[in-house]
């Protein structure tokens, strides 16, 4: 089916539309729909590489749990308000084909009485069947999406999802659960029963956490034994105490225990609900934040949690590969990077020529510099491959391009300060070197990364003649913030633009306190 | 050959060389060289879908001019500094196909008797034939880069370039030079003979603006005659002058006669060109900018030019362009479009979707809006093509990556401010309507491309489905800032998602003043 391009209008301008119209662009997408006791959400992506890439997100605050009745019936104004949100979301689906599509019901379906009607009518609104799954099962898909959203090591993660109505914590290890559960307590839930006359006292949150802990205590043991080294959060409450602590400078990255306690006691002192006014937080979550904050206080305090990263993938993006059966068992990092450097266009026999030449510098340096740590050396390689992408923009001012595609772009596999280090290293590869970018990055990261972009720049550097013929077979070695560089003899004598480069260079350093001697 | 990835690394991380590793990437680049009388310049490139993608600059200010002798010789130190450029260009040049590179040199090396033995150095030492062009030669490829580089109209153009020691000056039509002439006056040689002592006098100035005059008047009669209708302007001259007047907010885009007038008098103020202190001039453009305002000053006046758009694209693009030859006589914008969705991975048929619906709806406002405009139409059609393009940094706030992207990128065929309307548009189309981004607008864009945002928002969201199947038929007037939306009986029952986006629409569009009334 041809698309009428411009049909409607009297002066037809010319049109893109030739190339591949017509076709249906659902074809190749998958949904996952997951039906909360907060909220519905839908999602549509498809794998770009391996990569997952979002094409459409759709989410309501149904609130399902509030129509839980004692007998476990749903109120009929809320469940007309779950049903009206399926048939919104059932447009969004029409046409794609039912097979990519999975939907799922989570706490407040799994406690709902068989016998209501509810479910066959919201199969019906929605247009596709809905599997009501356990709370191991939840568990299991939610550490499926969110490993997919990691960088994988050896270690044992912990993941913890806090949802409306139940909260899953699982132990895992690559892309394998080892241990998984799910709490009968989430963040409406909690606000109901601690927090429902919009009052935040001390001492509801000291009751709320109890409860909580008390909720945990059966399984304390398990995953305190189990040898958990970094602990990931995902869901909409997780992000929002994140949002809130970083908003306030009480965190650099993701939640820790400390910022964690002066969240709750801003919340005691803020004393209620409707009077919380945080940076981050959406009015819609305020009623449901404490709850979501007890939740989290108690799994930080009962597991001895002192920092947790956040996920952006979770129960949805665990559905989505599942449908397409893609269970990778390696890192996922060098697949985005490889996905990011298709998409953009990059020059990857280029690029290869510049990480080699980089990564010998580094080696050449030995323990010199400090940059020994594997993942500095990883970090190095991908910027390498990735010191081109702004190219794809345009190429005055490339290097600001390619920082600004890769502190926004999703990268799985990458925390969000990796991604801030890679932004800084590409910014720095050429031009002035760009303290700014540095100072903005965690402390821990701040030398390392300066020192990783001196390696850069000098590889690529060495590399602007972009061919293969050309390849440069310095030494270099360091002391304190001072470099000597050294060619074999008349090298620079036949490459006088590098030489000149290396002129200019030296000076941009000498500005940023780093000696470059070469010859 | 493969590239030997990592190999000098103990710990090679994973790499992405293994795709297309080892193909000498200078294989289909294109280069052109240009000895100037004031700056030597290097250009790589190549073309992307017919639009010409940047990969390296490189450029030095040997002033040439200056080693000119009265009796047409070369000083030899500047020879040297000359050849030394060369030796470092050569080195940029190495592996690339000798019939992919083609060098000039204009105005200084036209004066050179051919015995000094300067032309024979210079090509051994850039390894490649340099042609000695003629002014109107040198006219001509100006004239092909920068009507590669503009939106093609059926008007007639002026176009100028203000070398070192000589000034193009050409008027066309499309892609055709029909009248090309080469004075003798530019930047270094105006400001040696007129600024040579430091000092910027009014009495200097005038002087060199009426100099300027009696070099044009012998052409002045033909190029008045020629009716032209619009003026570029392209040179690093140009260029700065442009940078220059725009920083201080004297002109929203390009040269005016009055912003040039005041640019004058500020450069008398300061004095001496050792002392002028300007946003956007370098410190190596000083000593000869007062010699190029002027002959930019004496142009304007003698030519009657009232304002100069300024192309990035000039002689070096043109010998690129011929090398292709690729001389295309049609509208450089939609292939500029069509590139762009092309390099972004835009999901075109949805985009002609959308496209086909925003011009129904403009078409069926008639004049009611006031966009009867074609271009406003192009605008529209193309904002419509282009405005998932930041879908491919991340889906989160995707229209403001898509706007940075369209405000970053190089788009052959746009200027600068109709760039920054695809931009606001493109960051207009859905969520919060972006006020900010539309009052950044030159005045006699806003209001024009606020309601276009507004159509083209309808639009996105009539088809959020994605569906070549769920053609909405919607009927669109106007009344003042209200608009009248009436779908066919029944179809919003059957669409509850759009019932619902148009509610929230609603709402965005009355915080706008805009009222929105459907059923």
């Amino acid at each position: 089916m041809a698309a009428q391009v411009g049909g409607g209008s009297a002066t037809a301008p010319n049109s893109i539309a030739d190339v591949g119209a017509g076709t249906d662009t659902n074809a190749d997408s998958l949904a996952a729909v997951d039906l909360g006791s907060n909220s519905f959400h839908l999602l549509v992506a498809r794998l770009d590489g391996g990569t997952l890439q979002v094409i459409d997100r759709y989410k309501e605050m149904v609130r399902l749990g509030e129509g839980l009745t004692s007998d476990k019936h749903l109120r009929e104004d809320v469940a007309e308000r779950a049903l009206a949100c399926l048939e919104r979301m059932a447009q969004r689906l029409r046409g794609m084909d039912p097979g990519n599509v999975r939907a799922v019901g989570t706490n407040t379906l799994r406690q709902l009485r068989p016998d209501t009607g509810f479910l066959e009518r919201a199969e019906q609104a929605l247009g596709h069947p809905i599997e009501v799954i356990a709370g191991r099962e939840e568990a299991r898909l939610i550490y499926l999406g969110v490993a997919h959203g990691l960088a994988i090591g050896d270690e044992k993660r912990l993941v913890v999802d806090i949802g409306g109505g139940s909260t899953e914590v699982i132990v895992g290890q690559g892309f394998a659960p080892t241990l998984r559960e799910s709490l009968h307590m989430g963040c409406v839930s909690m606000s109901q029963r601690f927090f429902s006359s919009d009052r935040i006292t001390a001492k509801a949150m000291d009751k709320a956490e109890l409860y909580g802990a008390l909720e945990i205590r059966p399984v304390r043991e398990l995953f305190r034994q189990s040898g958990w080294q970094v602990a990931t959060g995902a869901s909409g409450t997780i992000k929002a105490i994140a949002a809130v602590v970083q908003a306030q400078g009480w965190s650099d990255d993701g939640i820790t225990a400390e910022s964690l306690q002066r969240l709750r006691e801003a919340l005691v002192a803020f004393g209620k609900a409707s009077a919380i006014q945080l940076k981050g937080l959406s009015e819609q979550r305020r009623p449901v934040f404490a709850g979501g904050v007890a939740v989290l206080r108690a799994l930080f305090q009962t597991l001895a949690i002192e920092r947790m990263r956040v996920s952006d993938q979770a129960i949805r993006e665990g559905l989505i590969y599942e449908t397409v059966g893609r269970i990778h068992h390696e890192d996922v990092r060098p697949r985005t990077v490889a996905t990011l450097c298709r998409r953009f266009d990059v020059d990857v026999a280029h690029a290869a020529r510049v990480r080699e030449t980089a990564l010998t510098l580094r080696s050449q340096l030995g323990p010199d510099w400090g940059l020994t740590d594997p993942e500095a050396v990883d970090m190095l390689g991908w910027a390498a491959d990735l010191h081109e992408i702004g190219l794809a923009v345009s190429h005055s001012q490339y290097q600001r391009h390619g920082a600004y595609l890769l502190r926004n772009a999703d990268l799985p596999g990458f925390t969000r300060p990796e991604q801030d280090v890679l932004a800084a290293l590409v910014q720095g590869h050429r031009r002035k070197f760009p303290e700014d970018a540095f100072l903005a990055l965690p402390g821990s990261e701040r030398d390392t990364t300066r020192r990783l972009a001196v390696l850069l720049r000098l590889a690529v550097l060495m590399h602007r003649g972009r061919s293969s013929g050309l390849k440069p077979q310095p030494s270099l070695s360091a002391q304190g913030n001072d470099l000597r560089l050294r060619f074999p003899t008349h090298w620079l004598d036949t490459h006088p633009l590098t030489r000149l480069e290396l002129d200019e260079e030296a000076r941009w350093l000498a500005a940023a306190g780093i000696g470059l001697d070469f010859a």
